[in-house]
């Protein structure tokens, strides 16, 4: 298999990059869109609560433009009953019926309440969405987002913006076993490693946003970002060697070869 | 600053790919010289003690054909006589005054003895050599590396061919304020992620060999590990976002941009 | 304070040991009185699905000689249904109105299923039970199962059994701050020095079992996990020195005491 | 074995605890003894640089009321030279031929450096001293350092005063395996369960200095540390359960004695 032939199939589009972008926290519409250029992303975020404003300083004028799908979210939603709402008017408003699925419990954490986030996708499926749901990396959780319908399951790495990684490998490791629908790790990330390693556990792509968009520079991120999932997706690929306690010395063969 | 301005000055040559490939492992020499083209490497490792061997088998002459610096090691030697006596005969028989220091301790570890590699490195550098050890990740050794004046410094992550990636990145870290020459990770690299993050931690370069000679499919890895490489060193320039305890949301001017 | 008056409350009882002691996985009715013994605890959990066997294996018989109050759970449970049926009959058996609550997703990784949880924990509450329940580390969760009157959470450090020890102390610290109730870091442990991290997170006890049954020397792992939690708790309430990343050399006073 | 066989032979002492106490850091006299007598430590260190000032303000004075030996060490020495005499003045002045030798390569980060640190010991053996030397995680320095006469080797965690816990606990645990002379981990310890941690790696006893004398209550802490390696101890000698990737249910004898 070529790297060109490794397409990610999601929710009825096929993508190229496995490196979805947020536009969070982006300090202009123009630095964005270089460093949505520069990640070679084929999705990119957008909050629709927000969606106005946002119209009004011209970042839907400028995504407009980039050879990316609109992905809109519905950050900031505490109830079920909310992101229903915001979804609705996001489907209305972009003619899309993708929708990233945010219920968060509070301001402090972000955290996703996965209650209510069971209850919005279970509705937001059954009006014809196709909803990819920002959940926890509770694997039985996760199962049961994919059982009501779900396209993807959205696990965070750590809580939204805050540059941790990803706290529990050994979760999201024990996440991808219990799901068939692409997995995309969402929120946490913080360097390229982070996101290579994400991939590595098996991750079909990798969602950030203030990583890029607030790094010093965010266009030398955006490809540091691009690199790292393609990293770690060719690594996942190639099988690595397995985890020794003492060293390896070359063997008969390979010692012939040098080292 | 472009990534094709961004070389490697590495004991007297310039470097456009800052991955050096070790040839150990390798279980044919076309194998072997798939995985460097694919690497982008301009530096392969050679183990002289086995060069004889490894001659009649066809691995210098195939590496001969390749747009690759050949750095010859002392691998396998215990002493600082022995490793000074096998640079000198690869200086007479390659022809060139690179050498990758190696003294190791016992087989069981492979764990570089510092003080017989001091004294190996002083001798060499006395004698013309341009030396790169193989140390561990003792910053106050690498220093002291540096003041008998090798050309780098090369810690290690983990044990040779262990697959743990980097033990401590905080010694990695520390170390790497200790000197002003090049800082090579030198083994444990089991994935690339592990790559990317030596390269976040401010080492200038990454060497490994079995993680791509032994991997499943040694050339998807060698791409694998290029890849990561390049994702670290830019993530490294691209200065990342601070870590939090807590989430943070986007900022005012963030929210206007949606998220 | 002194150690004697560092007392838990927990659902009605006060007490002196934070370590609670799960009988899975003993070998014998004497080893596992031996090591209850030697553990200081004051509660023991015994499965309730399997009480008929044990009364017959002399599990109850042994525990009822002892200085402990006997916490039934409803492990095995799949639904909501099963466990509250369990609850009752075991309330009935045992006339305690105690119970450790556990409906658990699958066999093969025994994740709670977060959502069964949270309806038999309240079907329970409304019963009058006091519900201990066992549930993942997600704090949003953890504040729900508080918000339908649990008496305290108890969030696993890894799957059960699998003595991974705390994969993610990040999330347990956060879920601390999210609940009043005590929190009892259930499952995942495995050695003594995990114990003693649990507490210094914040935890108010530890509930482990095949730690101790499953060790070489029960009796002797017994002993150690009394003194790791009796360690976190009291490093807890000492308040730790801050982490730095460089040396802190002993200041002028210090200096003036040696060091 | 009960607790009170369990005896450390250290350096010709016969010691009943594991935890050894530095007295740097430390506000007053009376708050050092007053941790002194909670963490039951048998030995005290004592830096001889100091010393003068120390009797002057009590501290020698202080110390000798209690059941502990002294054990002077080099603190602040940079060279081999400079530790030997250090080491001399103390012998004459506490009548002690045990020294904890530390040389260290700068102030910020006051690594060990082992090369002085060799030769240093080699002098003060052959000079009659029990040389109890502060190094890095270096197994093999470690295995020198014992075939030069040294009566222990006492490996740092991570940086002094740093509280950044054991940063490599692979190192330690080969390190463990590359001598016969007692291990004592010295230097990072920030709180309890990593003193015990250290002691489930095979460490013989932990010295610690600030992380006690510098903590919100050093007594409280003191006795934390005292029951963390207590507790590290005893689950070193119990016998840990192997670590799983997934669950382990109760097996089928277990399953009857309830879980």
């Amino acid at each position: 298999m070529t790297e060109h032939e490794d397409v990610l199939e999601l929710a009825g589009r096929s993508l190229r990059s496995r490196l979805l972008l947020g536009s969070g926290g982006a300090i202009s519409p123009s630095s964005l869109t270089d460093a949505v250029l520069e990640s070679g992303t084929g999705v990119v975020t957008v909050s629709m609560r927000r969606a106005g404003d946002g119209v009004a300083n011209g970042l839907m004028e400028a995504l407009a433009g980039l050879p990316v799908e609109i992905l809109p979210n519905t950050s900031g939603c505490r109830t079920a009953r909310e992101a229903v709402l915001v979804a609705e008017l996001s489907r209305e408003a972009l003619g899309t019926d993708w929708v990233k699925l945010e219920v968060v419990a509070d301001d402090r954490t972000l955290l996703p309440d996965v209650i209510e986030l069971l209850d919005a996708a279970k509705a937001l499926v059954d009006n014809g969405f196709h909803v990819l749901p920002y959940t926890g990396d509770d694997p039985v959780v996760a199962r049961r987002l994919q059982d009501v319908g779900c396209a993807a399951v959205m696990p965070l790495g750590a809580p939204i913006g805050s540059g941790l990684g990803i706290r529990n490998p050994h979760a999201i490791s024990l996440l991808r076993e219990q799901v068939t629908v692409p997995v995309i790790l969402d929120a946490g990330i913080g360097t390229a490693s982070e996101a290579a390693l994400a991939m590595e556990l098996g991750c079909d792509a990798v969602l950030l946003a203030t990583a890029v968009t607030r790094a010093e520079r965010p266009v030398v991120m955006a490809r540091a970002m691009r690199r790292g999932v393609e990293a770690g997706r060719l690594a996942h690929l190639a099988g690595r060697i397995p985890q020794r306690r003492l060293a390896q010395a070359s063997s008969p063969l390979a010692g012939v070869l040098g080292s």
